[in-house]
């Protein structure tokens, strides 16, 4: 019979601030804040994800900017004023195709943003300070690193820091334990996007998202080619975030480490305004059927401005509420889900794991077969779109029966084979 | 006899902020400019060159903030109140090895700073809008584009602008007549550093430099290569930012344009803090035997903070101030040099011109021989030194007769033979 949860997944929002945009902290400013937190506040939420700017807050390497923290305070008593507990991002570094990189590492100052010392030291500062400034706070949840500041040593980036695994690994520890020095009881995250999951060459393996850090924060955007490839209303698409998760898992050490969906969206073209609702209700039934979830925070909170140029087009209609802090058709299934989290009941585990074989696991060689399109991927959505429920095991634990029953995985699949430890059964699978 | 001048040249300082340095945007304090300033004005200057931080001013493309427009406003009434005038540089852009680019125009948005049409749009609006702001200021001078913007096309910039002469032409007068829209009765400037005079592929031309905006400037820096080649307390140290001048002089149609010396400072280790006063005086007695000289701004008002990271380490000593705002001696000796200029004459005409001749006047090509060290420089300073106050005509106007008696030339020397046009004497020249 359904078991009721201790703690049902939370329900919150990625702010992005309706005025502004986040160049708001220029110009921070509390009554503007206040109105649109209420707004979030009524959707039934019961948490934010927040971004400082890197350059704004740390303009030079050993100023950072008091005013800065304190405005960030504001917003965290604002929002706990109104039952909104915040997690706050710190290094943006990147945040929807714009890039605030301080002069003091860029340029006539670049530096490896991941292995110079210089560099290394003065964000350390940034996120302990961070952390320092808020950790009175009752609704303080921690800090993340920085939104997918991985994405500097992405292969594609225009300035890329070039990093091995062991320095993303030292680099990661680092901030996090600089983190933790500022607010030792928080919860300290750090996000990369999805070429974790899917690129040999990122140094940001899925090892590392998946064991260091109080969670696995996972982003699922479909248009990361599952839209392309499928559809952006297709069965792969509702079902990439709860994919992502799952294979989330198989990484984690922990067999019960809890998973983040920090962020999900409803991105356009590849989902109309007209579909969001749908793709949302349909994307979200399958999230929440997975266990240790912690919870779903949607991007975004507020549509941009228009009148701000230079966004990427879908960016400008991805929030819950409009820009004029309207209740947007997506915001309002949004409610309905936040509202009836009280009456979620814990998942059954996924019985069927589909064994993900790489060349190398901890450098997370062979990875391109899980990313949209891949041989493991579409394997993965078969078996999903039978309605096997499978999640995701290492090859290196596919013989560890104590593992296997802490996760409650009672059969394993090869790509190849379908193994029933019950039964002996096989299927055979292209 | 002597010619009392009918406007002595006009002595300032480019305002560096005590506090927090150019940052102190993000924190502006009217109290704490109006006690830099009226330090300031203690110095007896005139007139100020301040600096308005792009990123801050203009984070997105469509967003030019009213409040940093009002704090600009402010300064500037500010300086007004204490008998001080202003110029305003817009796209800082670059400032002492930092460089501020907006991330509209960075990394994953970036575009060629001086020929992509939605970027010169963008800094046309900035600069349009600062222009109208303050036109109705009395004491507002007008804009510069920015400090040595051209910097970001030179060959050596991380993240190099390519341009053709055409095109950096081009941009200079589209962003001169978005200044004078704004500002119409004010007077506009650009600027560059000395590679427009030295560098053969720098697209801003010396050409350039000296025919478009309301005046030449002139930027005079020891480290050029003039120290490290001849010494920082040598006679052409000294002479240094006088040959610039004549040199810009040189390449003016209008044979009267007013100059500019826009930045001249006493860099360490090149000049000790010892020896800097007598550098200031050296450099300003010679500075002063120009004509048709506008003023002398020095760089810079304020040591910069030491609690502040990363810069080069010249910078930390370059004021007239210390950075807890006492006079400096360097300080003391530019305030005599300020109370005197009512005391100063007309300079007489250089009578003698030294020929510079290039394989491409408008193109700029064959200008390494001006930079220290090169064959022209060489010459020149030999009769600078010989005392024969020299100037510089272009090959193409060495024997039209109208301009140099315009420019009361009476002999011209090429690199190789002088030849006095009165008595026909050549005097033989390595």
């Amino acid at each position: 019979m359904p078991v009721p949860l201790v703690a049902p997944p939370r329900f919150g929002a990625n702010y992005t601030p309706s005025r502004g945009w986040f160049h708001h902290w220029l110009d921070f400013n509390p009554s503007e804040v206040k109105e649109d937190l209420g707004k979030l506040a009524e959707l039934g939420l019961d948490h934010l994800r927040v971004f400082a700017l890197w350059t704004l807050f740390q303009p030079n390497r050993t100023l950072i900017r008091q005013s800065a923290l304190d405005d960030l305070a504001k917003m965290v008593e604002i929002a706990g004023d109104l039952g909104l507990d915040v997690s706050v991002d710190g290094l943006q570094g990147h945040l929807s195709s714009f890039d605030f990189v301080p002069s003091w590492a860029a340029t006539w100052h670049e530096a490896n943003l991941i292995t110079d010392p210089r560099v290394i030291e003065g964000q350390s500062s940034y996120l302990r300070a961070i952390a320092e400034r808020l950790k009175s706070h009752p609704n303080f949840l921690g800090t993340s690193i920085g939104n997918e500041f991985s994405q500097f040593t992405w292969s594609a980036h225009p300035t890329r820091s070039v990093a091995t695994v062991d320095q993303a690994e030292e680099w990661m520890r680092t901030m996090i334990e600089a983190s933790a020095e500022g607010a030792p009881d928080a919860e300290h995250h750090h996000s990369e996007f999805d070429a974790s999951f899917f690129d040999s060459a990122h140094p940001f393996t899925p090892e590392l998202a998946a064991n260091i850090g109080a969670r696995t924060t996972i982003h699922s955007w479909v248009f990361n080619n599952t839209a392309q490839t499928y559809g952006g209303m297709s069965e792969q698409a509702f079902l990439l975030p709860v994919y992502l998760m799952e294979l989330g898992r198989a990484y984690a050490k922990d067999p019960h480490r809890q998973i983040w969906l920090q962020e999900i969206g409803a991105p356009s073209p590849h989902v109309s305004a007209a579909d969001a609702p749908e793709f949302m209700r349909r994307t979200l039934d399958y999230a929440l059927d997975t266990q240790d979830l912690y919870g779903v925070t949607w991007w975004c909170s507020h549509d941009v401005d228009r009148a701000l140029a230079d966004f990427p087009d879908l960016e400008y209609s991805l929030g819950l509420l409009a820009n004029n802090n309207e209740i947007k058709a997506q915001g309002a299934v949004f409610k309905e889900f936040a509202e009836r989290r009280q009456q979620l009941t814990t998942p059954a585990p996924r019985e069927t794991a589909l064994i993900l074989e790489l060349e190398d696991e901890r450098q997370g060689l062979g990875r391109e077969t899980c990313k949209p399109g891949g041989k493991f991927f579409d394997a993965w959505m078969e078996l999903a779109m039978r309605g096997e429920r499978p999640t995701v095991v290492l090859a290196s634990q596919a013989e560890n029966a104590g593992y296997l029953a802490a996760r409650g995985i009672t059969a394993t699949q090869s790509m190849h084979h379908l193994k029933t430890p019950q039964n002996g059964a096989t299927v055979a699978h292209a």
